[in-house]
């Protein structure tokens, strides 16, 4: 039976054997006394097994209260643990109550961060993943050889659909690749969704008629189940070519119900993931987490930006982007597009491509394009020359020289 | 207009008030620069408001990496902030991704938990909310003046559908009010959700003919949504009486999407929890989070248990168990039947019942039934006498003198 393996870093009082036994028991047969029934043969068929425990370093203040050993130093360790794939019947759900569940909550450990999860081929293969992905997401957009620009209408909420036009209107005169709602923004009074998709569409129709080139809007449709597959509709009958999901507002069942409709590319936003991933010894890596979502079926995911306006470090938005461009597993490619976003102007593309050598991402900035000095086709011009500068190999300062709009980026956001 | 305001815990290197106003900032019409079209009259009508700012201790050590201020002590506070409910558009995704999103991320924070939320009527009255809760789940069990008592099938995993029929028929001889699945067991190859409905649900009915006394089974349909949906129809169409789900990994608009076909009381296994709300500085408070939950409808909710096998202090739990007890909002009652678990076996029940004078509870106990010296039968009769001992006011030491079920639960228990 192939066995689905999940690494964890652990901050234990006990004997980390110990602890990892504890995980072992709690995420499979055992309760905490054993019970008739949990015959040795149900254990050898459906018990979680350790598979490797690595010892690291130890730290004297306990990351997480509740530890109830006190007699050492808090042992940090990788661990390994493995499950039958018969214990989760292809149920994603059951999965991340498995990898996840209770876990966080055992007095035996004072740190718990899932790292990542090895799927094998007989798990993977019934989902469907990703149905636009990076290719797909080019395709609609046209763009290839380069990263995707986009940005996000700003304000983020009190616009009206019109006056949303009037900006999706000198976006897309300015060559821009992709707009968004921001995640504030889905069916408010001011701007239902509807009267979004009515303003904008028309809009991106006439420009694609005009130049050839068909702009993204990814209308935010995060909402209700019912209420989002009616927006979900909206969309797809006013011609539009993406829509958004705050992943975990929505939550994962509701995600993949939209991405199973196939109609469009799901932009996935990552709100909320923060409160998951800050503390360094609790919650859970974006290698694994991103794993769950492309499953599930999302085209295009969060990854943070280099120098971004928020506490994470460029390694961990490098790793990150490093992430979505590996398989989900063996036999399991399931590609999805990378979201550059946060603080974002255009400065940021030449270490984003020093670090990670690929153009198989969409940048998005926001006030990077909305407050440019030359306004909005000043902003998206600078980014554009960014970006072909950093893929010819020239230097911020050597791009600036060349291109008004990116050194008036870079006097104003630098 | 009605505002929504919540309330959280900051750690800052900065001024609070100024980190109150980033938090207002990033959650309304901000970014990182003012961009054109924030107008004064936009900002005046969607604008998030700083309502307070409490100063509380400051620590030297920031609680979460990424604060890029260190010129201070870290100082903690108790803020408030509001929205208009116009930004919201009655839409749950977008309360969480306001309340939650981007914030544990802002590097000006060094901690972020959120306390409470406070939702006016003119919000909540939308929602429907439990079609069961307290009063429908005692209404169907035909318990009063006393807690439902309850098990979890175990082993967890591994079970076939006769083997757990085996365990529902004694449990319900027994006198057993409700029995679960564990959140580990939902569909797998070798007890398919439809095979345990098929296999159980006749015990219980040709019990409710003996005796009249009506068991709920809370079938765990955890599930993509279409899978689920098909299990749930499943539980209707054999006379089932309750389904259970993993509120973390199925994600909030699945599951309110269940509970909206209302036609059977939803258990609300909140595991993953611990991620959310184990550090004292990041996370979640379960009274924000209950409210979540109960206006998606969830009839019945976990908050672990006195003495319980993990990390949470009783303290904590008594909080929780209050927070059920308490509207969701003004005019909003929402009643959600609290659901004790973990490592319970009888000897809880007195310290539970003193510390929160409340009958209104589901009494889970697992191993403290299946593994009880005397078997099943003495499991659930041993709980049984504990609570009677603790709501006539008896001691522990006391109703094990008057029952040798109990005494023999304390003999090995505790």
């Amino acid at each position: 039976m192939d066995r689905i393996k999940a690494t964890y870093l652990i901050e234990t009082g006990l004997d980390p054997e110990l602890a990892a036994q504890a995980i072992a028991g709690e995420q499979s047969s055992g309760t905490f006394v054993r019970v008739p029934g949990e015959t040795d043969e149900l254990i050898e068929r459906f018990a979680a097994r350790v598979e490797s425990v690595s010892r690291l370093d130890s730290v004297s203040v306990p990351s997480l209260p509740g530890h109830r050993v006190h007699d050492r130093p808090y042992q940090r360790a990788e661990i390994a643990i493995s499950w039958p794939i018969e214990n989760f019947g292809g149920n994603l759900p059951v999965l991340i109550s498995t990898l996840q569940g209770n876990l966080y909550e055992l007095s035996q450990l004072s740190g718990l961060r899932l790292l990542d999860v090895e799927l094998p081929q007989s798990f993977t293969k019934p989902f469907t993943g990703p149905r636009f992905g990076i290719g797909g997401t080019r395709k609609i957009a046209g763009v290839y050889g380069r990263p995707l620009i986009g940005t996000i209408i700003k304000p983020s909420v009190g616009l009206s659909p019109s006056q949303t036009a009037d900006r999706v209107r000198q976006l897309a005169s300015a060559g821009i690749d992709f707009i968004k709602d921001d995640e504030l923004m889905a069916n408010p009074n001011h701007s239902p969704l509807s009267d979004r998709v009515a303003a904008v569409m028309p809009i991106l129709h006439e420009h694609a008629e005009r130049s050839g080139k068909k702009v993204l809007y990814a209308f935010n449709i995060s909402d209700e189940l019912d209420a989002a597959q009616r927006h979900y509709d909206k969309v797809v009958e006013a011609g539009g070519s993406c829509v958004m999901v705050s992943l975990n507002s929505v939550g994962l069942v509701g995600v993949k119900k939209l991405c199973d409709r196939g109609e469009l590319p799901v932009h996935g936003h990552r709100n909320g993931w923060g409160m998951l991933n800050r503390h360094p010894a609790f919650g859970i890596e974006f290698q694994a987490y991103q794993k769950l979502w492309r499953l599930a079926g999302v085209d295009q995911i969060h990854v943070n930006g280099i120098a971004n306006k928020f506490w994470e470090p460029d390694e961990s938005v490098v790793r990150s982007l490093r992430a979505c461009q590996s398989p989900v597993g063996q036999g399991c490619d399931f590609p999805v597009l990378p979201v550059v976003s946060s603080g974002q102007w255009g400065g940021q593309a030449f270490e984003t491509y020093r670090l990670t050598r690929t153009v198989d991402l969409l940048y998005l900035a926001g006030g990077g394009i909305m407050a440019h000095p030359d306004g909005i086709a000043g902003g998206v011009a600078a980014i554009q020359q960014a970006w072909s500068g950093a893929i010819a190999g020239r230097t911020l300062q050597q791009t600036a020289a060349e291109h008004a709009e990116f050194r008036h980026a870079v006097e104003k956001f630098s």
